[in-house]
């Protein structure tokens, strides 16, 4: 699948045909030099939409607001704030999320039904609808948009993500762009995370769903960067046909490309956020193999990088088998010890439950590299998964004692 | 209950009749000053025995010995080493673990299947048997070798946690006691943790069992330092019988006495585990109230005591809501965010799911005190739970960054 898929260098939202976006500084956020903290992503005409959403019992209005538009099936924007989550305010929530959208509509001459609305940021605090009446007004629209608003959605994020590709079916070329906020508080299920998708693929509504949930899965939802998971995570994905071709949906030729594509930016996305997360210096990656069954890999995976003794380990560029293997232990996966092989950056350092002797001066100088590989074998069947994490840091416990809600 | 337990200043697991123990330096350790690395208690009678073990699909062999003796109902002694773990090591592990109790049964002239045997520390290293046989020849009991025993089942913690308490039943007084290892990797389920206890009370096996059961689920598997179980997790509980008076059990008059006694060291020795975490500073007691059901209540708690997000907010004595909502809330317990009520060291911060107005900086400077305690009511039904946490503190990092299998 990956062959037929070209990366576009600076590739973001508005990469794909029909997509404009823009962004401004509207003060909800405290002002710094090109600060942006407002923005829109719009297609020129009407898409089919899927989400996924926080699984939180604590939820945004926003988030409720927006599942219920996705499920209509049709959308045209989004617009989203950083600073205030717009969460843990009562009823005055649903009140501002239907107003936030229905201005982002008025200004583009949308129905109100077609935009949906995100917040990202403080909770318990009421999101400041005159700044965002006069803010929504400053945006203006442009092609390459996408970068402006892949900065105006971070809150701690210290880089902006964005990433894009094209691929091929039946001699069309599509395009999928997306961007995605992260940084503290990332877990499965979702946590503090937004990211925006678009592509001028003609998808099917009931495919799209059901493809984006099978990329979140495999890329989202396994990354972790503290275990906590927020109000506010959401993922949509708008799909406007600007580029041509025949409906894309899961009995189509086009279907596995589309699929690829999707898991392919979603999982550079997913990606970027755990090696930005609050403090990291190094993106870890865990690959569970032969596995009894997929989900015995995933969360054997999920709680490798999951675990802060791992992650304190790996901070210190310490080949720490024994944490990793306990770890593995925990996950709730069915494990047999004595057939456990364990890879760091690809050197084996266990075999059959117990370590083996490997030069460990080599090990260390690969770890203290920014990517850390840890590979685990089952021995048990042939189910796989992969999860991300990043290292825990003295900077992560100084930024998260001295940050409020 | 409480009113008829009476605490023992300087109590420990050799207050209760008719036990002994003592403790060596034997050299698995790195020597300094007063260290110890081998201990042994030992009943003067054959006991009835209850244990609660590590769920962590890697398990010492000492665990599985352990576990077959416990099952026979009957034990007399155990002999604890610090500093290696005996896990990870193959089929020696059990050879290793058969002759650490036959060497100690030898010494005290009892039958060997009589003595149990743990290890706590480093895993993938052999149990340098030597040491060991040496070691055990070395060790003096005493009446009051409690003491010594605690100090030596240590690792990284930094206090010995040693308790006991008497109760009466018809005219008879009974003492329970114990002492605890914890520090890192603590968590529910047992995790790195040691605990062992004793009593003089003649209490049947089954209700041994039974009471032990429920009072690990309400102190050792509510307590969280960093999220990770460890492959050596146990718990065990000796019953002689000297004291005297009728068998205790189920239908006793003084069953709910001997529950309350052994409820009560239990979370003694567990909120001691808890503000020991490696790197911690202060303990954190969570109580949900008030919940559904008492699943719901014990989840939550745990979770808002196992954030990261809130252990760092509370190590910087911030009063962060929204950290603790958000763990209440993706905890998996029922929750409306209407009803929720939160109490930070007593003062009501949220009610109705809504920040209240409160005085800031009292409740700052109350939380920079050593205990802080959350109460989160939400006023759904009649359950309550409590967990215990300490906070995440830059030390926690730098320690276990350096600090290798």
């Amino acid at each position: 699948m990956t062959s037929e898929i070209n990366w576009l260098e600076g590739g973001t939202i508005t990469s794909p045909k029909g997509f404009t976006a823009g962004a401004t500084y509207s003060g909800i956020r405290t002002y710094t030099e090109d600060k942006l903290d407002l923005g829109i992503v719009c297609s020129e005409s009407v898409c089919t939409v899927a989400g996924t959403f926080t699984k939180n019992a604590v939820k945004s209005p926003s988030v409720v607001l927006d599942q219920q538009r996705v499920a209509t099936g049709r959308a045209q924007a989004v617009v989203i704030n950083s600073g205030i989550a717009n969460a843990c305010v009562g009823e005055q929530g649903m009140t501002d999320a239907i107003e936030m959208a229905a201005l982002a509509a008025a200004k583009l001459g949308l129905e109100a039904e077609l935009v949906l609305a995100c917040s990202t940021g403080l909770i318990g605090v009421e999101l400041p609808m005159g700044l965002i009446r006069s803010g929504t007004d400053k945006i203006e629209m442009h092609e390459d948009g996408g970068h402006e608003l892949a900065r105006a959605i971070c809150t701690t994020d210290l880089v902006s993500k964005e990433a894009a590709v094209s691929f091929e079916v039946d001699g069309v070329t599509y395009t999928l762009g997306g961007i995605a906020k992260g940084s503290g508080m990332i877990h499965p299920n979702m946590a503090t995370m937004l990211a925006f998708l678009a592509t001028d693929a003609p998808v099917d509504g009931a495919y799209l769903q059901t493809s984006l949930s099978r990329s979140v899965d495999c890329s989202f939802n396994m990354i972790s960067v503290d275990g906590d998971s927020s109000t506010n995570d959401t993922v949509l994905l708008l799909a406007n046909g600007a580029a041509g071709g025949s409906a894309i949906d899961a009995s189509s030729p086009g279907a596995d490309a589309f699929q690829a594509a999707l898991d392919a930016v979603c999982a550079d996305l997913a990606k970027a956020i755990a090696r930005d997360g609050e403090g990291a210096s190094k993106l870890i990656e865990v690959v569970v193999e032969n596995a009894m069954n997929e989900s015995d890999a995933r969360v054997a995976a999920l709680s490798v990088a999951s675990s802060m003794l791992v992650k304190s380990a790996i901070h210190g560029a310490d080949p720490n088998w024994g944490r990793i293997i306990v770890a593995l232990g925990y996950s709730g996966a069915q494990v047999k010890e004595e057939l456990v092989a364990l890879y760091i950056n690809d050197v084996c350092i266990m075999e059959g439950g117990r370590p083996i002797p490997y030069f460990k001066d080599a090990v260390v100088l690969s770890m203290s590299g920014t990517d850390v590989s840890l590979r685990l074998n089952l021995g048990l069947g042939d189910a796989s998964a992969t999860a991300w994490g990043c290292d825990l840091s003295e900077e992560y416990v100084t930024f998260n004692s001295a940050y409020t809600t």
